[in-house]
């Protein structure tokens, strides 16, 4: 089976403003200009359609993330690229959606420090969670176990998005998933 | 885009006993020698990965039926042929999935007289339900709504299993769904 017709899960991991959902967007957007098949499962998204109902519990998280790494595995192992962009706080069910998965599964940490989201805030939610308004609210009032051994490990409080995508995509080109003549090609078109 | 390209969605829909299930896998066979991808969506699967905690009232049979459906979009759409062979009793949320989906949703009517099924009843459920020892069991404690124009309509009380599944095939041939070459191909090669 060569790249093209592998279906592979990124699974990203990250505090709320760490840039999830942006950067899942634009390594989403540059995979599929090479011509795969791609899917986003925002979290947002998910809790939507399959998760309403469902609160901010650690027992209501981990069913929120085992669906969507459900829904993961099954386009994954159909040779969809797909990108999730979920907080997944929980260390045990991010390796439980790992081994459930027979596509390959690479999570990226995305990396940001409490310091940083709080400057940004741009939703003012930090604000708000470290005045004691909000409960659960990861990172403050609830908690986040980073990944012991994440397979990319973004700093997005010192990597632009630019380089941040650059090195996802370099890291998936590298191991094989990703077809580097594809990106090489774009590249070159784009810098006519 | 060519029919090997094209993801769609059969939409078997049935009472208990109608032979869903067991069809569903018939064609998935079927359809997957042709090289195509095939992914069955079984109601008891999806009730376990993506449902856990509804049970049977009307409001909680449709969520289920919704999620059953979004997966169902999300994995059509990426080439995937989806076979979903949940009861899913009620019109309007089977139309209501159909108007979501872009890629093609066929919904097959699984057709079976109430007389059959309880001569049938292998797992005695029928004769418990007639008992009014199982509340909501469709067909007799809970609705059933057949459609009023599905694309295919089976009748599993006068078909068999085998009649059932070429009526299914050449349905999707016809409309070039399916490559008609492949499984001309194979059925020359299994008739040597």
């Amino acid at each position: 089976m060569t790249a093209a017709e592998s279906g592979f899960t990124l699974w990203f991991t990250g505090l709320s403003g760490a840039g999830k959902s942006t950067l899942a967007h634009a390594v989403g957007d540059e995979i599929a200009a090479q011509g795969r098949r791609v899917e986003v499962l925002d979290g947002d998204e998910i809790r939507t359609n399959l998760s309403r109902g469902l609160g901010f519990s650690k027992a209501d998280r981990d069913t929120n993330i085992r669906r969507i790494g459900y829904v993961a595995r099954l386009l994954s192992r159909n040779g969809v690229v797909v990108i999730s962009a979920a907080i997944s706080p929980y260390r045990e069910v991010r390796d439980e959606v790992r081994r459930s998965h027979e596509a390959p599964f690479v999570e990226v940490f995305l990396d940001c420090s409490l310091d940083e989201l709080v400057r940004r805030d741009g939703k003012g939610l930090y604000a708000k969670a470290l005045g004691g308004e909000l409960p659960h609210f990861t990172g403050v009032s609830d908690p986040y176990e980073p990944p012991l051994y994440p397979d990319i490990h973004i700093h997005t409080d010192r990597q632009t998005p630019g380089d941040s995508r650059a090195a996802i995509i370099g890291w998936l080109e590298q191991r094989g998933l990703l077809d580097r003549t594809a990106s090489v090609a774009r590249r070159l078109y784009e810098s006519r």
